[in-house]
């Protein structure tokens, strides 16, 4: 486990967008981050105390989080210096890059020589198993996307709050980068070899009690051809008993993919439902979960309403307007 | 490249089952098997002459093939004896398992000590990309199937084959380590990290000749948990023209899932057909091949025809009778 609280490095960021992996930190645990590091040209600012190393750890930082990604995903040369400064000074440094904290012999040689960690979350840390398909206790929901990056991670989380506020026993499992760096644990899913995902996942959700629910994090797309085998992997591997169907309408074609358009939500619900029975026959979809960050409030309302009518589902953007109603389907399920 | 022929090395497999790898090396290319080495306890046989490594060595072996699997892909330390023996006495051994020869320190020491090499096909060869999903040139045919063992491999063999006596532009595209074993090239894409799973398939099957057909080597099952990722990458890194179903109809369970039931030819051929239409619209269904190798000759028969008339597609045994009738379909196609 990362420790926390965080100082979430910007670096040199050009700007906002560079740094989502310290925003979704600043979203999702606000109470963690006690500051940020911004260093001469930095465009970002995530509205938190500017610090240096020696403020943060006085502050009471246990890790530095890189939270900024620049082309390439590479650790730059000029940060260095700030990065061995922090484990000198006592702060582990977690990473999502790319490039791997443990490969740059500076970082290394100073972790070594202080007794720090480093963690390149990206890196599975575990040998995971073959899957085994065995039916476990607990309740686990998964959020399921008709395209990458339409706010699965952010549904699960918006969840988990809202579980957490009403007391209700329920766990975020992250299965990417930023998810792990948010929580301080998780499998990087999409750097399991391909035999193995399904028993990560397996190891991710084990046994809990009757009324605890797992949030896992979802990835990728049944419909997305670059990814779709790691989201059977999540279907079949975290044998869900809710399905959440994950969707932002405004797209004009797949991520990454200018040849293939989003699936409609009634087509993910076929096929998603009828995978996810294998493994679990009493999955229900139980929810929609509407990325409107792109609509106006008059419009979200609008196609929320309209979604809701047609596909017979309480459906909501978590994120804008909270995640209760999916909570309560989850709740009746 | 690998030298033959081979001592197929059996080890203590628990049955039949285990031996895949050997029976593939047998059946297509028995010229190159010299005979089989069964430890204590093995409860396979292919029919080869049981052989020492002496003996085999005296036949002319030049390579020791690891042809069992046990679960998880691992080398036991059982088998060491035997394996630094045939490394002393001038064999070199071939592996598809997960756990590689050259990570066993005593396999290692033996091969470097007496000159012989150690091939671990299981281990990926090349950088892969992300999956784009562009639309390339020739055709390409994936047998699908109800569950993980049911002749899937054999079917493209069987359909290469009689392409190949047709004078048609074909290719088998191994996917697997049997594959690779036996035709010396291909892709182990059960042990490629997650996220490029789809643009290795898309590696393996690139651009050609408009009569051109890939027969691509299946793996896993959309049904089968543990490895349903691995069939879902295939579908869409493939974008195949047509799928094969491929079923084996005396199954009591899945493979390894005592919980799970085979689905219906139908729930195959509409999931996956539904699947693979994302990548390629024109998909069709073009045939099944059933794996009749525990049905008498009669009951064979009659569960063919049964079949054909419920489905409406030509349904045969390819390797008990041929892929002709399939081929055809392809033809057609």
């Amino acid at each position: 486990m990362i420790k926390t609280p965080y100082l979430l490095f910007l670096g040199d960021a050009p700007d906002m967008l560079a740094t989502k992996v310290a925003i979704g930190i600043k979203d999702w645990r606000p109470d963690a981050s006690v500051g940020q590091f911004r260093m001469e040209g930095c465009k970002a600012d995530l509205g938190l105390p500017d610090m240096t190393i020696d403020q943060a750890i006085e502050a009471g930082a246990e890790t530095l989080v890189i939270g900024v990604a620049n082309r390439g995903g590479l650790i730059s040369d000029s940060w260095k210096a700030v990065l061995v400064e922090a484990l000198e000074k006592g702060m582990d440094i977690a990473s999502g890059l790319h490039n791997l904290l443990k490969d740059e012999a500076e970082l290394a040689a100073a972790a070594m020589m202080h007794g720090r960690t480093l963690f390149d979350v990206r890196v599975p840390m575990v040998e995971f198993p073959i899957a085994n398909g065995v039916k476990r206790t607990g309740k686990r929901c998964l959020p399921v996307g008709t395209d990458c990056s339409v706010g699965k991670m952010y549904t699960g989380l918006a969840m988990e709050k809202v579980m957490h506020a009403r007391d209700m026993n329920a766990t975020f499992r992250p299965t990417g980068q930023t998810g792990i760096l948010i929580t301080g644990g998780g499998i990087p899913l999409d750097a399991v070899v391909a035999d193995f995902m399904a028993g990560a996942v397996e190891y991710l959700t084990p046994d809990n009690d009757a009324d605890h629910w797992d949030l896992i994090e979802g990835q990728g797309s049944l419909f997305h051809v670059s990814y779709s085998g790691v989201t059977m992997a999540l279907i079949h591997g975290g044998q869900p008993d809710a399905l959440v169907l994950c969707h932002e309408p405004t797209r004009a074609h797949m991520r990454g993919l200018p040849d293939y358009q989003q699936p409609s939500l009634a087509e993910l619900r076929d096929v998603a439902l009828t995978l996810a029975k294998v493994a679990n026959p009493a999955c229900k979809v139980v929810g929609i979960s509407v990325n409107t960050q792109h609509m106006s409030e008059v419009e979200a309302d609008a196609y929320l309403k309209e979604v809701e009518a047609e596909m017979g589902l309480p459906t909501v953007d978590p994120f804008r307007h909270g995640a209760e109603r999916l909570v309560d389907a989850l709740a009746a399920c």
